[in-house]
């Protein structure tokens, strides 16, 4: 069961997977909790090339295909493994994130990012998509109010770059429906959870 | 003018293009001479991923990806801007490597390493591709023989893996007779600088 979490900084997505996580675990649910590039000492080159702030000029095409070779390497390595040995794999931000970052906000082209992408996954999506929404300039708010998240350089894009990254999250989620849900994520944190557990319930069919 | 000079090693391509280079300017030509990742540091940090020697678990379309990446950066910041001020481009590799070794030898599909890479280039090709042919066996044995050269692991790749290189290069002159011209490299130095020299004149109508 691969299960990713999708939104933007500040949706509260990373709180709510730790705290699910650790209920499958209570549960006796093997789980693999992970982010690209996980821990894989090539998707971490590769990765350090795109964050590396002497790369101001890397192309936003030169970094959508970083992106993949990442995501590459972390299924070959880490995601596909745990697939096969029956686990839970709970990925934060996935091939969406690049659909709706790259493809939509920065206007790859959804369909462009996505045939990237199905070279790089061999067509392997997500069983269930959790995509935790809220406007720009709540999710923003939450990012300045925690002063134990360092503000990154997505945070500081303008918030039209945002906005159409929702758009496109939402337009995905429209697409994808099979697979998809949307979390209301200006809800208390307790809410969020509930939804989301629920979700996960009905998936695992618990 | 965008030429690319493409073949195995040991071919001589090198060789040749230093003369071809060298006599161009001698009348009068601007060129730029390069190779990817041709100095750009973003293009050269993502190489160092690939050849780093503790990447032996680099998987084949993550290595892909990262020369479809590589190959963008040197187009955005050397190849197009030359382009553009009417130089005569000369490029040891481009695109048709990538199809030739990891499309064919490496059998993940020339027509998803093509889609890959124009995503990478949009749409740009040579407008003459020379292709240096010669047998594997030849050519390795040229390696062996030349003490300047260190043998890297493409080298000591099975000679299966260079005759499927072969194979595929000349299927991609056939596909692209309109740019491609086979250049039989068996021959002695002088002759096959001879046959280069005249299909560079050819095409730039001197």
């Amino acid at each position: 069961m691969f299960i990713t979490f999708e939104g933007p900084e500040g949706s509260g997505k990373t709180t709510v997977a730790n705290i699910i996580v650790t209920k499958l675990e209570k549960l006796g649910f093997k789980v693999v909790h992970t982010r690209e590039p996980g821990g894989t000492p090539i998707a971490e080159a590769i990765r350090n090339v795109i964050l590396d702030k002497k790369n101001t000029n890397l192309d936003p095409r030169a970094e959508a295909l970083l992106y993949a070779a990442s995501r590459r390497q972390h299924l070959i390595e880490k995601v596909w493994p745990a697939l096969k040995e029956g686990k839970i794999v709970v990925c934060d931000r996935f091939l969406d994130s690049s659909l709706a970052y790259q493809g939509g906000a920065r206007e790859l082209g959804v369909d462009n990012i996505l045939s990237v992408n199905m070279f790089a996954t061999e067509g392997t999506f997500p069983d269930l998509t959790l995509l935790f929404d809220i406007a720009p300039e709540d999710g923003l708010k939450r990012i300045a109010a925690n002063a134990n998240r360092e503000v990154n350089r997505l945070d500081l894009e303008k918030i039209d770059f945002h906005k159409k990254v929702r758009e496109s999250f939402l337009e995905l989620a429209n697409k994808y429906q099979e697979r998809f849900v949307v979390i209301d994520a200006n809800k208390p944190l307790e809410e969020v959870v509930e939804n989301t557990w629920l979700e996960i319930e009905k998936k695992l069919g618990l």
